[in-house]
This record gives structure tokens, C-alpha cells and sequence, in this order.
């Protein structure tokens, strides 16, 4: 068993009868789905799922996981989702699958989130993975221009075939090279993408995270975090 | 002639040759946009348009306006819109229209913003105008929940026929009836919006406008806003 295969069973035991659950997108969150797809199979679990994306809805329909949108319920019990790097003090950054918009949609109406990572994903400081923002079309390239001028590093991401990334939304993802955002800077450049206009949110995903499940070794690392 | 069309021939007078020109979206901005096409075609005036909407664009390629995206420009010299609202320190609400995104987007790339409007849109405080707000549709129902609970009396926008009305960015928009905003609280409203997840953009345009042109009585009053 590899070690996302490890956390997403591990985060699957926190699903029980009746929840309703946030399904994350990426390649360990894979592994939570796939595992809450065998526990209705094979053991009569019962939940309804909310997705994060396209591929998690396409993944989740295929393991007859009962869906509904988070418009149709009146909240989420609990998510598991994935993540690029968590700091020390438990902020994240999430955003590589370009997913970034609908988890963090789910993620804020969910009652607690838990993120499940391999070992590496666990770093002091954010920004040595890059940045993903997600920016309306319309004016991006002079959003380019403004990271730019403010020495963020940003790359539009190009699909493997060159084109202009586009996310579930039609937006595109415009990625801050920054290598670090010093831990107690990271508040006041979320508050700033915040206001500009045309950035449709960013990958800082702040004070959202409860439950931390790690894979190192032979078995998870579970960190509960307190705010 | 009407006051709509005495303030759009008079903003018209602020564009000179050579000019790039955000082209606002709605009634006010119509005129404006018709101005230009006329001085174009009879005066050989030569300028390039930046438009704000779908809409706008019609109108303005139907007029034969020489058109570039935001993107394709360095800079906007000058942009001429209306507004919804006016408070007495000169902060707007805008998205009657539906096209605040776009709006928004072209007016913080301008050097200078004129607004042009009747004397109906000068208000002590905002707030009397529902506050626009351009949602994600994923989520959008727990945004007017979430709205609902702050009392701020969201209503989703509809069209004649009763559907759900989609932005030229197939976004949502929420009108926020909260009646007076006062003066002092206005930024403090838009900081909040500004972190929601969901919310792609708000109908508070704040310490943008440079010049206020209002229709009244025989000729057009023009304020130059300092801040």
C-alpha cells in the first residue's frame, strides 16, 4: 500500500452512517473516494457525497456514490481533501489540480475539514509551491502584468498541450512563483488578492484546516489542529 | 434631448484622439458610446474602444468603434460609465446592468474614471440601489443563506422569464436589498465581500471615480472628485 493509499483509508474512518461528505480532488483524495465507494459496496455504508470537481463527480458516479451539490444540502458534515504543502502553523496552500475553486466553496461550508498528505507536503514556510489563483479571462493578462511589477513570478498555466489551462469554471490559473511566503505575511497576501479585481480566489486556503492525517513510515500521523 | 443623452455627449467631450476608451454598459453609457461613433464617423475622430460588456461591444461594432480586449491594451486612458448610485463622498454601486465584472475590471486598469448620471443617482448614503453581487452558481445557495442570516435580504436576480440570470461570465447575481449603507460602514462591507468565498465580484466600486458628470436642469454639472 503506498502512502496516499494509507491516508485516504485513514481519513475514511472519520466518514460515518449518514454523513454527508466533501470529496476532494487530486490523487490521494483519490484513495478516500475509492474507499468510501468499497464501504457502500461491501459493508452497506450510507452517505451522501459532495464533489469538489469534475473528476472527483465523474470518479464518485462510477463507485455509485450517492451525490448532491452543496446547494442541495444544508451543509457538510466533513471534507477530505488533499493539499500542496501545509505550514507549520497548519495554513495551506491548494490549488495544483486546478480544483481550487469548488474545494475551497466546499470546504467553507463544511463543519470540519480534514486534509490528507504524504510526508513531503508538510513544510515551515508556504510558496515553494506555487501560488494558484484563479482569474477571470477578461484582464488577465494585466493581472500577469501586476504580479509582475510586484515581483510575484506569476505563470499562466498552459494545459500539456499549450493551451490555456481552463478550470471547471472556463477561468484560467495564473501561478505565483514566489519559493517563500514568510508565515506571518501569509494573511495580508490573501486579504490583497482578495481585493483585486478579476482574481476569482486563490490557493491560500486560511484557518480552514481541523485534522491533519500524514503518510510517513508504516502507519498515519493524525495532528488534530487547535485555532 | 434628454439628460441621459446631454451627460453622455458631454463625457464624450473628455476623449480625444489617439485615447484607448473603457465603454461603459447601460442607458447613460449608451449615449456615450453613440457620441463616439458619431464623431468618428463625421469628425474622423480616432480612438480604440474597451468594452465593458457584450452589449457594449454590439453596439459599439455596430458603429464601427475601432475595439481591443483589456488585454490587448497597455493601459486604459479613460473610462465612461454609469453608476447606480452616487454617495455624497463619491462611492458608487454599480451592476444594474449585470456587467459590473467587466465594468470593474476595465475601470481598474484606467488611468481616469467618468462617471455619468442623472441627478435620481446622487444619494447621502448607498444602499436605496440592491448591491449586486456576481456569485459562482456552485454555492451560490449558501452565499444567500449565509446573506439571509446577516440580514441582509439577498434575492437572487431573475430574468423576464423567470430564470436564473447568467453574466456575460455565467455567474449569478445576487442583489443585496439592504436599504441605507452608511458612509463609514461601506468599506468595511466591501473588505467582508471581498474574502467570500464564491463571491466573484461586488457592485461597490470605491475610490475609483475622478469625475462626476450628473444631468440636470438645461446643461450638465461636472465634479472633479479629489481623494
Amino acid at each position: 500500500m503506498n502512502l496516499k493509499q494509507m491516508v485516504g483509508i485513514e481519513a475514511a474512518t472519520h466518514v460515518t452512517d449518514g454523513m454527508i461528505v466533501g470529496l476532494g480532488t487530486g490523487s490521494t483524495a483519490y484513495y478516500l473516494v475509492e474507499e468510501i465507494g468499497r464501504r457502500i459496496a461491501e459493508e452497506g455504508l450510507s452517505i451522501t457525497g459532495v464533489t469538489t470537481s469534475k473528476a472527483t463527480e465523474k470518479q464518485a458516479l462510477g463507485l455509485n456514490i450517492p451525490l448532491k451539490s452543496i446547494d442541495e444540502v444544508p451543509y457538510v458534515d466533513i471534507t477530505v481533501d488533499g493539499a500542496d504543502e501545509i505550514s507549520s502553523d497548519y495554513q495551506g496552500i491548494k490549488g495544483g489540480g486546478a480544483a481550487l475553486l469548488f474545494e475551497k466553496i466546499v470546504a467553507s461550508n463544511s463543519k470540519k475539514n480534514i486534509w490528507i498528505v504524504d510526508e513531503s507536503k508538510m513544510v515551515e514556510t508556504l510558496g515553494k509551491f506555487p501560488l494558484p489563483i484563479e482569474v477571470i479571462p477578461y484582464g488577465s493578462q494585466q493581472l500577469l502584468k501586476k504580479f509582475e511589477e510586484k515581483g510575484l513570478n506569476p505563470k499562466l498555466r498552459l494545459t500539456a498541450d499549450n493551451e490555456r489551462l481552463k478550470t471547471d469554471s472556463d477561468n484560467y490559473i495564473i501561478d505565483l512563483h514566489m519559493e517563500t511566503i514568510p508565515n506571518n505575511k501569509v494573511k495580508q497576501l490573501a486579504s490583497w488578492l482578495d481585493t483585486l479585481t478579476g482574481v476569482v480566489e486563490h490557493g491560500l486556503f486560511l484557518d480552514i484546516v481541523d485534522t491533519v492525517i500524514i503518510g510517513k513510515g508504516t502507519s498515519p500521523e493524525t495532528i488534530n489542529v487547535s485555532r
